[in-house]
């Protein structure tokens, strides 16, 4: 099949001044079988988006509009990716679902990736504004929903720390290799992780030349976590310690992770485990013995790279994932997401490889 | 046409444990009408990519080998990549045109840059060891000499610096608006376009948080960029001071051009001549009044961005050019001399958009 | 003399939370003859400094206060730093100097340095507010006005770019080596030298890995190089090309300066001259031939470093001048100036070795 | 008592041309109570130091000598300083101190670091060289050895990990709060905490804009960490898991160390030992609450910050601490080892605020 020649998706970016945003727009426009139709930034309505993001020059897409101006029953788009920021996606979405018929919506936000609304509360400060739309939500890490993915209007796209996190934790997981109570994830990101806004502590001067964790035992994503770990686990409870640091780079996340064997089970066992789960992932892959994944090789793709070490304490191993946070951590795996949801190869148009150095 | 079901391009490399190396395979392997039939990288011979290179994993190539290994007469390549150290090439590609009836070779190092084989050794040191086959060589700025290039044998890439210069200058030499006798061009580079060799001043804590300049009025690209501005000004006479500075990015190089306007002509002159002569380049942008080009903005792409500036010095004008130097400064660049050399659209497998952040 | 046991200086700090404060409180709390009496910080007043700076902790510091909590006419201190934005400056100023007799002032702003306040009123956008107190100004670059220094009450203490220029160009206006007409400086600054504020392109990510120039030949730091290039050479009008880029790291500026040769002067005229000229600074030097000074080796301290290159245009020297722009473009200058007013030496508190790497 | 007008320390150095080395003729040439009087550097015999270290110009230095140039039985100083690679130190320091009687040392290599020979031999490769010289060894970490280090001829300088990851664990250790056989350390450097040997994977862009583990499990600071452990732990056997991480910065130093609390130990319980094991520490202090401490918050200083965390796993609490690698992790630590050694204050020279940004 020629997909070019086929009619091509029609998107809808909502929030497309941000990094997320603007990667989202890197990706599509060389995507073969989706045009941008519409991309929102309120603050920036009626700019150009090469005002915003000057690396985006020299291409055809329409002028930044403002969210109210969209006529959602009537707006002719296939899909909507949302990249709004946390917190005011629920009512939009609910909008957008109940208006239109036919648009699927791929949400980038934290605001439908907890099964549990009162959980969300919890964490984020307030009520969950769509609790009806809530279940329509499917968790959109491929590798582990894509049969559902197909067939949803609604994918939450999973957080960045999430998806490098759960790639290397889900496998040992699901074979019971490890124990789900006793599970502690250091996450090192790259400071786009944290996004566009202006905040001093995002400044250069105060990010560059250091390191410093940040929300330590208080960070959103590790209830995250542990709704995956705990869903793959048969629903029993699980403990996940998570501390993110953030640290002088533009993109790439890390998670140590440093887990606990149980059952018997030896590293080979969990070196087996890995192989066999990531044989037919086309963006998953566990490394040599002996190599060190490192965010520098998967820089700008959609690859996760998954480390797995001998731990000397006895009955302990570490597993290390990587990953580009803009693009496999939050674009990347939108795009794969809405390539499931139309029938796509999966990885079309997300087959560039990492740009190094 | 359909490019990807023709026969491929079989394509050689030489030396590809570089980063020069490394970004043309990281560019080839997207290529559609490319297929890489040997890479040679004498100190890593016997090694895969991906342990030379980590971030080309999970690729189908070649293992490494030693260019000793190759039987210039029999081997069935249409292309060879010279990524070799400069001093290092003039024999091995008498050797390729001589031993090959066939081949074409594209040479990424400077020794077919300098038509004058006496200048060569002025600067580099030695005397030209290819002086028969220096006047095949046509120096490859496709933007200047894209006619000569679809039939040559051997391509002359251009330095990576010349390549931003020489797109910010030439316009304007053309154009008869500028005196190429009083010609400076500060220039500011990432730490790649110095190459991956153990050199105590490439060093993480040498290089970063810093900047100096280096091999102040000494720089080799000084004469590269001097012999184009003469040939595009008639032979006459010219004077270019280069001074580079390195600073602590991967990628990236920016040039301030600072030019005595002549014959009357205004900075609105200028920014015609520029808009006319870049209004069909595919890679190759003047940027709006107002825009301050940055080398994050063309981060991972083959294009070039040049910004016109009023100088405040009556009289004079300031032009700025920021490219890649690994990709239209170097691999990119050479990819689009390929392109040309074989008939494919001159864009083919080298329209990635730029990576920002 | 034991300066330790003398009744030490009172200062007080208007502005202290931005990093020329920051770094002024880093330098002052080891300063052996001086105590910070108060530190003002609208926005944050009430809090301690180590809530605005961390890295200032375990000091024994007042608490931050509002400007307007300070009586002049009664506050007991001997000398005041203005840390404040351009254009606030000079009221409060005045107001400090009418109403109180005693105090001292180093104005770190832009506020007082052009002696002419219509070139003021043109190039910051609006009339001079304090026209009666300009008169009384120093300007604070102590290798060529320490004699006023000593005895004025208010000092101006130069732009951190233009400190870095002039020291690498007055000696040769000075001497009548080189034109002062046709003088062009290529500055390169760390993202510290912008400032604390919130604004997108002082980003980490919008910063990071990249070099862009900015406010191309409309920076207000020209005509404060002009008017001492001017003034060093008798009163002739000079001009001065000055173009700035911002880098990725945080400290330190390099300023490259193109400059044409006078009256028969030679390289060799101009080494001399320098290395007379800077003989008894205590912190300015002259590299040795073949030396590149480099930002990272003046890093944390009070140095500037000038190199001197023969051009390969005839006629043409450059001139690289290094420093770090925090201190010896800032804080640093400032204390060094305040040492001259109060009888100290001149290097009292500012004898720290650069910190590399 | 005016310790500048005393007889001097005369101090020699080992290896002055690595960071270690250049970092210490940094603090020493300030501090006020030595003088250099050799320094080594065999490949680079001959040089003065500035040609080395271009930043430490303008200092009155001796020439970089070899280290056969000296003659230990009557070489005339009282402490050197060791800063050669592993491995190499053990036979040089039993020479010295067999042949000198008064000399001490104070070695920043880890040759004598581990009290038990056949350790060192596990972990090192070859065989301890000065098995009868390893009892006089006192494990330099002030904090914990001051009484012993005042009367030693012999400091082993802890390393750099070590040092921070035991000023936060320790305390806890020894008030028996945690548990010492379940101890993750996730640590993170700068890259000149690899030293600057020319490799690979030090140079910028290998470095840059990127972060890997290495050394999985295998790093020799382990045993190091687990010696200091279970020393404090009145001999019980001691389990650590410590996996460092490079990442781009030139400085600085990061243990996350997540605990289990034991014998019903609160987060409070902790709090209170800290501050009353730290309250009388110099360079030691624990953050307030709610503070994230930040490599970045003691650059260039001796001062080490620890944070204390409630994890959201019950039981378990987490301890950050940072500091330079190259000051109190190495130079800085060194002499105030120095200090003690020689009845000064134990802070003198080492004064410095940090700095940022």
């Amino acid at each position: 099949m020629d997909e070019t020649v086929e009619k091509k998706i029609r998107v809808g970016i909502l929030g497309a001044s941000g990094y997320t945003g603007g990667d989202l727009v890197r990706l599509l426009v060389r995507h073969p079988c989706t045009e941008i139709a519409f991309m929102t930034a309120d603050r920036h309505s009626g700019k150009q988006m090469d005002e915003v993001f000057p690396h985006l020059f020299g291409l055809e897409l329409p002028p930044l509009i403002s969210v109210e101006e969209i006529a959602w029953s009537a707006v002719e788009v296939d899909v909507v990716f949302c990249c709004l920021p946390h917190g005011t996606t629920q009512n939009i979405v609910k909008q957008i679902l109940t208006e239109n018929d036919t648009i699927r919506v791929v949400d980038l936000s934290a605001d439908f990736r907890l099964d549990d609304v009162d959980t969300y509360a919890e964490w984020y400060g307030h009520e969950h504004y769509a609790t009806d739309i809530q279940p329509m939500a499917v968790y959109g890490l491929p590798e582990y929903y894509r049969d559902r993915v197909v067939n949803t209007r609604l994918v939450a796209n999973p957080g960045c720390y999430p998806t490098a996190a759960l790639l290397g934790l889900l496998p040992l997981v699901e074979a019971g290799q490890i124990d789900i109570t006793d599970i502690i994830v250091d996450a090192k990101s790259g400071v786009s992780g944290a996004g566009r806004g202006l905040k001093e502590n995002l400044l250069f001067c105060e990010a560059g030349e250091g390191i410093a964790p940040y929300s330590v035992a208080t960070h959103r994503h590790a209830p995250e976590i542990e709704q995956e770990v705990s869903k793959h686990a048969g629903g029993a409870e699980a403990y996940v310690n998570f501390t993110p640091h953030l640290m002088p780079m533009n993109r790439g996340e890390l998670c140590t992770c440093y887990v606990r064997m149980t059952g018997g089970a030896t590293i080979s066992d969990l070196r087996n485990t890995f192989e066999a789960r990531f044989a037919q992932e086309p963006f998953v892959s566990l490394v040599p013995e002996g190599v060190h994944p490192a965010t520098r090789h998967v820089r700008g793709s959609n690859y996760c790279l998954v480390g797995l070490f001998r731990d000397r304490i006895p009955g302990r191993a570490i597993v290390v994932a990587v990953i580009d946070n803009l693009v496999k951590g939050s674009s990347g795996e939108a795009i794969q997401n809405m390539n499931l949801m139309f029938g796509l190869s999966e990885i079309t148009g997300l087959e560039q490889a990492p740009l190094f150095p």
